[in-house]
């Protein structure tokens, strides 16, 4: 018997992994330079930016040596062993879990501070590192503007992970994600490459197209930024966060701080594109734009942000909130939030924790619902939403006429996997049974400090602070699970202490290492990193 | 092509319904007379009691009219006619919906107040008997210990409603519920009965079974209650609300009014018990003890108790809050609640919204654990968290194992039931759609001066009402969903405005239509009720 898992080969792929990290921090480098970072609304400091640069060839050094040890230790592999099922879902869980912790070197080793006099922490870095990896954008850094806190070079590196994590995910979705269940609806024969079946030369031709289609999009929109007024430095940032579904900025307000309704509308397009299914923009480019509008995925896509966006702009006007006095900036605050949560990019223009409660409760739900599968979104992706709905509805059907059998379809095509109910239904419940797991934890463990009061024996001696703790513990089970939500599908900001003009600085480091796990859980879709976990999976068979 | 549905066989059996709770009307009859009605604290009032008699005449003389009605007119119904799946399925719902309308009369024709000045409106008599019937005890009775708000002889017919529901509820789980997945697999061999398989003498005979238990522990839950001090009706009252697992008190404070150490370790016992599959009840009865704890639903329950009552005396003391001073007062106190909320009662003896964050969120969480199947209780029922654990923990390992392929165990036994596992994915699913769009409901079109905060545009002219604001929107958040959870699950009290200590007499005539909706589909296990509004249901096979 045995060892199931080839570890040589393992090895060796990770080994690669961390070269190629390495290899890609020096693009970071140019930026230690103010010259080359200088941003839109702020004077370039020069201050941090020569010891950040040490820290950089420090944590490049650090990913060729480890990368090289992996390749060495992993050199009794054998060309042209297969690659099984259970490999590749190793593969993509380490290399998640090595990338995250490279990632973190940059920050750390460049004496990054969280706010002033507060240098970063490890587990810090390794949350702001996964958060780029993972396209989410939830941050630690309170302040990007003061000179002296955030080195540039390291701005840079934070949304260069967003572009790699993003274009991770793009591939990713062709040899891995794009085989599940909502993967398989959506990777039809109008998938782009050679044959017809999946084959390796397919999927690698595939792989290089969806590449291609998001590297072009990052530097077409790279160009319009700039044209719109943005810095070299800031354009390449900002194109980054929203063509990854990032949202990292590289200003306090994000990118409400330019206040430009130009650039607030190029992002919109831009977010929406980026939550498109890749195959349905490739088709577009090759002429065949109408097979677009036909997808029921993409219908509901755009569907669900007309109607929400509708819904937002009605009752925040009706509840007359901050920025929805006129039509004009209502539309155009409500369908900005509305199309950055639910790509789950993340920017912020308007505070929208301020907003009424259907606003702030159908954000929530909206967190849940994320891009289109086979794009840099997140979430649960749109075609598992439109079929979980099809699915209860046949159901309902089924309970009243259980001799009648209706297949299921999408786009007016039966699908003929019987497994696909199955595997949505456990889908929405495991992210259930994780989302539960995680909030009763954060509830539980997170001290009452973190939302700015005295632990409770002393807030309790008085009236006032009875009350002040009453409101604080009702705020702390809606900004939990907003923060959960938010970290598990990779959208950023919550509600509350996680709102669009705050970050999770004050979270406990535990709770920090929960958000890494979740955002780690939510970008991979949960299986091949919670099976690292398992130890009947490191187990001979 | 003959309609699908048999008529004039739904119109009798719904005549016979009407018929009986009208006669059923006529046991509360006796308590219009101040000397049967007195409650153990408070002195016999006389007043309303008068009138209070002659719309109990009238509701009766309703029902009997409504019920020779629809006897009338399914005349045409032959006898030995089949009865199929579809029928029963409308006649539990349609039943569920008469009894809810007729059993609202008396509250609304004896001149009930919910608060000094307010009478009662047909919305407001239809969630109490609503929640009477479905064993929830939610409440919009503001004061039942005022002289002339509450006759005494409505106050009976409240808890004799919570008796006949949960009477209905354990016959209903032999007849239709024991027939799902979850029910299946608990209806095992040993199900009271003389013959092996499902059929028709053997399913009366468990139904005569499992009633007799449930009258019998009434009984002797009264006994006790008498002689642990309570005057008859409050031991009758409150004996039939912990049987029912239904959580109607005659007195404001609710258990806690009596504050007896003795009274409350009763309940205890008995909510246990009543949430405790009657199978199991009966197999000791039998003589078979050993059965109950080799049960895994069973150990489950008990376990969970334990576990999460452990939890909230040590996370309750360590936060110092009301009522857990002393190790003896915070396990009373832990004890006491979390097995009225597991078991879906519903009385309060401490007010739990003033507990610390675990306890609130441990709370919410165990509002959808439930009791047994085949118990009073409602939620989703232990064996299908247990089951849905069972389920992922078996993909999870189905993810790197495809080839292996592991049977659900219950007990050590393989459950042989193909579709099991989609049913209670299935199931989960439908409870958290519903749960959802209801929240989303809630929150949206509740006005916001349900939280006592005047409308938003007044509020935000000043600082101090932004405060305010704010703190009422993080409010409505858990408030709307734990309003939503202690519904559907039948429970009663949940947090915030519907907290312990208050009720949901504050919410809007729609938002509590909402809940009638709500306390239905939980009882009846939704699809009976889902399904009569669904119009392909009435059509045409």
């Amino acid at each position: 018997m045995a060892p199931l898992l080839n570890f040589p080969l393992l090895l060796r792929f990770l080994g690669t992994i961390c070269l190629l990290i390495g290899a890609s921090m020096s693009f970071s480098f140019p930026f230690a330079f103010p010259v080359m970072a200088e941003r839109t609304h702020l004077p370039p400091a020069a201050e941090f930016e020569q010891r950040a640069s040490y820290g950089l060839i420090a944590s490049m050094a650090v990913c060729f040596g480890v990368g090289l040890l992996f390749r060495f230790l992993g050199r009794s592999h054998r060309q042209g062993s297969q690659l099984f099922r259970k490999e590749a879902m190793a593969i993509v869980g380490l290399s998640w879990v090595c990338a995250t912790i490279l990632g973190a070197l940059p920050y750390y080793f460049s004496g990054t501070q969280t706010a002033a006099g507060m240098p970063i922490t490890f587990i810090e870095a390794m949350f702001e590192s996964q958060s780029g990896f993972s396209t989410t954008g939830a941050t630690v850094l309170t302040d990007l503007e003061s000179p002296g806190l955030v080195p540039h070079c390291i701005l840079f590196w934070r949304s260069w992970t967003h572009f790699l994590g993003g274009l991770g995910i793009v591939v990713l979705f062709v040899a891995i994600l794009g085989q599940g269940s909502a993967g398989k609806a959506m990777m039809r024969a109008e998938m782009p490459g050679p044959t017809k079946d999946g084959s390796m030369p397919r999927m690698q031709h595939t792989a290089l197209v969806f590449a291609a289609i998001y590297v072009g999009l990052n530097v077409l929109l790279t160009i319009i930024y700039f044209c719109e007024g943005m810095s070299a430095f800031d354009s390449l940032c900002h194109a980054f966060g929203t063509m990854a579904t990032g949202g990292f900025s590289t200003y306090n307000r994000s990118l409400g701080g330019f206040d430009s309704p130009l650039i607030e509308s190029t992002t919109i397009a831009f977010m929406v594109l980026a939550g498109t299914n890749f195959t349905l923009l490739y088709l577009s480019l090759i002429g065949r734009p109408r097979r677009m509008f036909r997808d029921a995925e993409f219908r509901a896509y755009v569907g669900i942000i007309g109607v929400v966006t509708a819904g937002v702009v009605f009752f925040g006007m009706r509840a007359d909130d901050e920025g929805f006095t006129t039509l004009l900036s209502a539309v155009r605050n409500g369908l900005f939030q509305v199309v950055s949560v639910m790509t789950t990019t993340g920017y912020g223009t308007a505070d929208f924790d301020h907003w009424n409660n259907f606003g702030r409760g159908i954000l929530l739900l909206l967190m849940f619902v994320g891009g289109c599968a086979g794009s840099t979104g997140g979430g649960l992706k749109v075609i598992r939403i439109v079929l979980f709905c099809k699915i209860l509805r046949l159901e309902v059907e089924r309970a009243h006429r259980p001799r009648v059998i209706r297949p299921l379809r999408i786009s007016g095509q039966a699908v003929d996997d019987p497994t696909l109910a199955h595997n949505i239904l456990l889908y929405f419940c495991m992210v259930l049974a994780i989302f539960l797991a995680s909030w009763l934890a954060l509830v539980t463990l997170e001290p009452n400090s973190t939302w700015g009061v005295l632990e409770s024996t002393v807030a309790k001696q008085s009236e006032q602070g009875k009350e002040l703790l009453k409101g604080t513990l009702d705020d702390k089970l809606v900004d939990c699970a907003s923060a959960v939500a938010a970290t598990l599908n990779n959208i950023g900001p919550g509600l509350g202490v996680v709102g669009a003009t705050r970050n999770y600085a004050g979270f406990s480091q535990g709770a920090k290492l929960l958000f890494v796990w979740l955002m780690m859980l939510g970008r991979v879709e949960i299986f091949s990193v919670l099976l690292l976990f398992v130890p009947s999976f490191w187990r001979r068979a």
